[in-house]
């Protein structure tokens, strides 16, 4: 079995020479100016995985390896230690004066979805390179450590997520292993394999990550969502990861018959009766958010039969998906209970049947309280405007979290969303963002 | 231009010998045991018809023209007049004593929608065919005649139906000649052609029928949907036909977005507000039910667009049809408001837009009165239970209707609704619906 670091040592190796270049330049505008320097580091970024819409950077693919051989080029080339796991994650480190306390930590990743945009990930790889360019100045204790961990984005293989992170705490399955390529019909493990991981041994060594190593994490990320814009806020900062739950496929059965002559009192109108069921968790979504509890809904996907249906037919079938998300496991709890209860009421009522379907759940994940609060006490002696608030959006963070290692996030204004090639953030709302994590990674390192 | 005779003679003797031994027989069964002959008729018709599922007598095609030579032949060896018009509708006709008054009309179509039942159409056809039957053996003031309406269903041409029928009063358009088939990919025009029509000399002879030609038109149909079956009783009298108010495709655009990352507060969830529209309209209806009116509303399509939707994704946009019927002109109207309203209220409180698309209408018909207290009091006289209802299907008898002719319409108890093959017409409910048409018919034309 190869050891982690030889891993990486190939591959710098075989990279390297093409990579010379980049690394002095940059490294040199980076301190020149901070600002320039990073701009142009994005730009490299953009340029490797540029697919003639948006960036494509697929998981364990050939995009994420050669965006990660860029970033390791530049930590190595500025004195950063740099190892791979055995998952294929790259450790980028700047080793405290006592290496036995456990180590400060932050990351994110390099994949992207397909045509997707370049800050989403990439925005918290690189605030980590210049947090731990930060440490290098500085005497600190702990270890300062920035993870680049693969395979993050959920498009690739059919919905399962958070490969590296999870891999590295033992969590990955030999389902995920078999879950398939979204197009090229070959599974995860064959996909790991060709960027040179070993999986068996991989398997073996598995848990390799434990918490009480991590004496904090902290992920910057891009805002997915348009809060920040919205309330001209540059940072978030992070107090919960919703966790959701999933109905891909909810399906309601009635009787289909003809539009003119079936009368409103012999009917079982399968469209109507999910009208009623949307409407009525729309009033209970209402309600919970006036109690102040954190909660989001969304019935994606909408179809009636497209063999069966007609203008002039009372439509007997209608399948719908339903998603909610809560930072709260007991709100999403007590949703699931409404809607659990409110679909029998309706079923009844019209003389129908809803099924709701397979569900699937990711847990939520709460953000340390101390942590949030160094967050708060660092970005208002910097001065930057701040949103406390949720994250909607799932990310590795929930997995250190779940692992009861102190965690949380600093959201960075991103206009446009996410995943797409839109994704507008403006350098300066990232170097203040970058600047928060840093002096809070330091201090925490103390 | 050929006369309309011509047309029928040429049919007639082509046919003719191929048909010999079926009247000979089938008439005999008739005199013999009317339940039984009547059986053997639509059996005929079903043999005639059958296309491995169901029956298919295509609007102006093959099947249909068979259907019409059959009964044709049964008339003409009954040694009724038979003789068709310029759209080709086969008129069969009992002469009266006075053939200067006005004449008493029945009719239906002999057509059926793609894998069909046998009895949407015929009965009324076969009923009519029984009723001259009746007639010969009495000696009326007035000629009565049996129409067998050519090209009834919108199913074969794109929408456009009752081209036999508004032929007759000049209501055919060259739109609706040039109307494309389902599949064949040729207009009405070249399949009125294929049997034998002359088109323009049709469109020029047209309109060929006037109102003040016909003292009364009565059409027996089999129910479509499922009320005389729930209610236990063999026939209904039909009051109006109820018009329709259709939307093929309403469009909500409002702003798709992360579904997680997105709050309440800056949403604009098309579904959400399709749901609201429905759910709203939907409570409407149950008012105005209440409030006695005649409606139907239904909503046959809902689709998402799968190019973009997710169960991830808020969705952005959703198309879906809407389609309400009403007797009641007026009552149409009121909900056409009510909805533009509500569109108008949720798009506001929503902020999307909510756009109702192209609407299209039929104009509802109302029966005589005269001719309902007719059909009530013969079927009392007769002892047959009746239900007094709105047609929630279109029928010729509106085209009728709607030139001032006296009409209305008898329906025929019928489980499993029209247009499918499990049409379950029971033959003992037939001959009492069709005994009370002749009965209305003779005593119409005394």
């Amino acid at each position: 079995m190869s050891s982690p670091d030889t891993f990486l040592a190939r591959r710098i190796c075989q990279g390297a020479e093409s990579r010379m270049s980049f690394p002095t330049n940059l490294l040199q505008a980076l301190k020149l100016d901070r600002e320039e320097g990073t701009k142009q580091i994005f730009e490299v970024l953009r340029n490797l995985s540029f697919d003639g819409v948006g960036v494509s950077r697929e998981t364990y693919g050939h995009g994420e390896t050669k965006a990660i051989d860029f970033i390791a080029s530049l930590a190595v080339a500025s004195g950063l230690s740099c190892f791979a796991d055995p998952a294929g994650n790259m450790i980028l480190e700047c080793p405290g004066l006592d290496t036995s306390l456990p180590f400060v930590a932050t990351g994110s990743h390099l994949d992207s979805v397909p045509q997707g945009g370049n800050y989403d990930g990439s925005a918290g790889v690189v605030a980590g390179l210049l947090t731990l360019l930060d440490a290098q100045q500085q005497n600190l204790s702990r270890t300062l450590r920035t993870y680049i961990l693969r395979g993050e984005e959920s498009a690739w293989f059919g919905g399962p997520c958070y490969f590296g992170s999870r891999a590295m705490f033992g969590q990955l399955t030999d389902h995920d292993l078999e879950s398939m390529h979204r197009s090229q019909k070959r599974p995860l493990r064959a996909q790991m394999e060709s960027c040179g991981i070993q999986v068996d041994a991989m398997m073996e060594q598995a848990p390799w990550a434990e918490s009480h190593q991590f004496a904090a994490w902290v992920e910057l990320h891009i805002e997915q969502g348009p809060v920040l814009v919205q309330k001209k806020k540059p940072i978030g900062i992070v107090t919960g990861i919703r966790g959701n739950v999933r109905h891909r496929k909810a399906v309601i059965t009635g009787e289909a018959g003809h539009s003119g002559a079936v009368p409103r009192w012999l009917r079982h109108d399968a469209v109507l009766a999910m009208a009623e069921l949307m409407h009525r968790m729309d009033g209970h979504w209402k309600t919970l958010l006036e109690q102040g509890e954190d909660l989001v809904l969304t019935f994606g996907i909408v179809e009636t039969d497209a063999k069966e249906h007609a203008v002039s037919r009372i439509p007997g079938m209608v399948s719908f998906s339903i998603e909610y998300r809560s930072q709260d496991e007991t709100t999403l709890k007590l949703f699931g209970n409404l809607l659990a209860e409110e679909a029998e009421d309706i079923s009844q009522k019209r003389k129908l049947s809803i099924d709701l379907g397979d569900v699937s759940q990711t847990k939520a994940a709460i953000m340390d309280p101390k942590l949030v609060a160094l967050a708060q006490q660092t970005a208002s002696d910097q001065q930057v405007d701040f949103e406390i608030m949720a994250s909607g959006a799932g990310h590795d963070t929930a997995v250190f979290a779940n692992q009861n290692i102190p965690s949380t996030m600093l959201f960075v204004r991103n206009e446009n969303g996410s995943h797409n090639p839109h994704e507008a953030m403006d350098i300066k709302d990232f170097l203040a963002a970058s600047h928060i994590l840093s002096k809070m990674l330091c201090q925490l390192a103390l």
